[in-house]
């Protein structure tokens, strides 16, 4: 990420004045009204940016649903429907076919949007809706010393998929193409976790994050994370994004009421706001994808 | 509009099969949710497509939320806040200076939002969310026989503005660069109005897409429409958008809550969706600006 687009980013924040607002901190904006907590995140995919020219437009659809429900599922919300900015280009119903499937699957309805032509790359936006099932709604910046750091989901996946599609790997391709959003997964766990986020870009840099909006160090254990690629590329597979597995702390002692591996350790913050397997990670470049 | 866009429109309003759903049908979606009725709004602006290039960035900011709170303005809703889709590129900061005038202006918070860099031209998303101040929310879709037409606000400025900022003219520039939202207006008319939808791509395009939302024959006369241009660009101010004007039908007896001119009547339907001055306008190819 260019200087200037950080200053860009931190001046949006502080445009972002509302007390509510934590969507530019964080990967959803949390409102409330009329008694309901509603949670509301966008994502954008641009051509070229966001996918390879070897993945199908139904695949990009699907995963421009899927990634904006993971968002809702680390914030333990359950999909009121969504909204679609489209771009208008060829191949329109190939994306209408992913999108059709997506929102089939996930059982979440599409309320609107807006279709615009002429643009030379496709550009996808959505903005999902959803509805809290806990408060507080849990962020990034919960973590305390002492919680365990643990993962709901496994990384690497998204990388040997995107191998297959791309290369000449043969393993399968479907976590790259069609991730699945851990919406049950992330409201059975926002009652008993301190923060929790979806790993978007790369487990390391994530996390990364996390210590930094929490003010802690998180000291993560390498050998305890679970991945769904060849031992040989487990450090690969700590950097590579697009698994939306979620991430959260909690304590140690929390009955937790879903499978989750715990991976390290919050501890009060040190020098670095990142450890793996006790050597210190400073600098986020190089620990993920940032985009 | 080709037929391959009619087409995925038409596919994406089947995909839109929530009772609740509106927003591909008409301006806006309309979600029942913890007895509040939210109103949500998604307007995207393309580079080389929504702007001249003779308009600043900054002026782009600012119509960008205008035409997404103009949409909560037709619906009768406060602003409640938006979220911003954003493709970085170069004079981000001419952006963020008309992003911050709008919102100040209008009073309305920043929620969050997502940037993507990459793209070569530059695309911006607007969503907009509102409360709505009245139900049953107005739509395109009640204008009744015998309803009169009415123009809340006036068509032809943003013309005469636009020729001013890229060509010769002398007119101000501001109904086009700086157009603003009627929302008190909207709020004020919602409880009195049969249908209503804001002027965005030209009075009789917009005109002829409520009588067919409302299966009915809207018969307007052309010289009781207000504009903002001289006399001899009448025809032109009837088809030129970006007005923001306020189109709604109401039972002539009505006494208004705020000034609007009335401009017709709505008639059963007949062999046309629109009359202008007796004239029938069948064929909406002409009629306005449409994207």
């Amino acid at each position: 990420m260019s200087s200037g687009e950080i200053a860009f980013i931190d001046s949006l924040r502080e445009l972002a004045v509302h007390p509510a607002a934590r969507g530019l901190t964080d990967d959803a904006a949390v409102l409330e009204i009329g008694g309901e907590t509603l949670v509301l995140t966008k994502d954008a995919m641009v051509e070229g940016v966001h996918w390879p020219p070897q993945q199908s437009l139904t695949d990009v659809a699907w995963k421009l649903v899927a990634v904006n429900l993971s968002d809702l599922a680390a914030k333990g919300a359950e999909p009121v429907g969504v909204m679609l900015g489209y771009a208008l280009g060829s191949d329109d119903s190939a994306f209408l076919d992913g999108l059709k499937a997506a929102l089939e699957s996930f059982d979440v309805p599409l309320l609107g949007g807006d279709t615009v032509s002429g643009s030379d790359r496709r550009t996808f936006s959505l903005t999902a809706i959803g509805r809290a099932t806990h408060t507080p709604v849990p962020s990034r910046a919960g973590a305390r010393p002492g919680d365990g750091i643990y993962l709901c989901g496994s990384v690497g996946g998204a990388m040997m998929g995107f191998e297959a599609l791309t290369g000449t790997g043969r393993a399968d391709r479907t976590p790259f193409t069609r991730p699945t959003p851990l919406l049950a997964k992330g409201c059975a766990l926002s009652p008993h976790v301190t923060a929790m986020m979806d790993v978007s870009d790369g487990l390391l840099l994530d996390a990364w994050r996390m210590a930094q909006a929490s003010k802690v160090t998180l000291s993560i254990d390498s050998t305890a994370v679970p991945i769904a690629a060849p031992e040989s590329r487990r450090d690969d597979a700590l950097r590579w994004g697009d698994d939306y597995a979620l991430l959260f702390t909690a304590p140690t002692d929390t009955a937790l009421p879903t499978d989750a591996s715990l991976i390290g350790i919050v501890h009060e913050a040190g020098a670095t706001p990142l450890t793996l397997d006790e050597e210190a990670l400073g600098d986020p470049e190089g620990l993920g994808y940032r985009h």
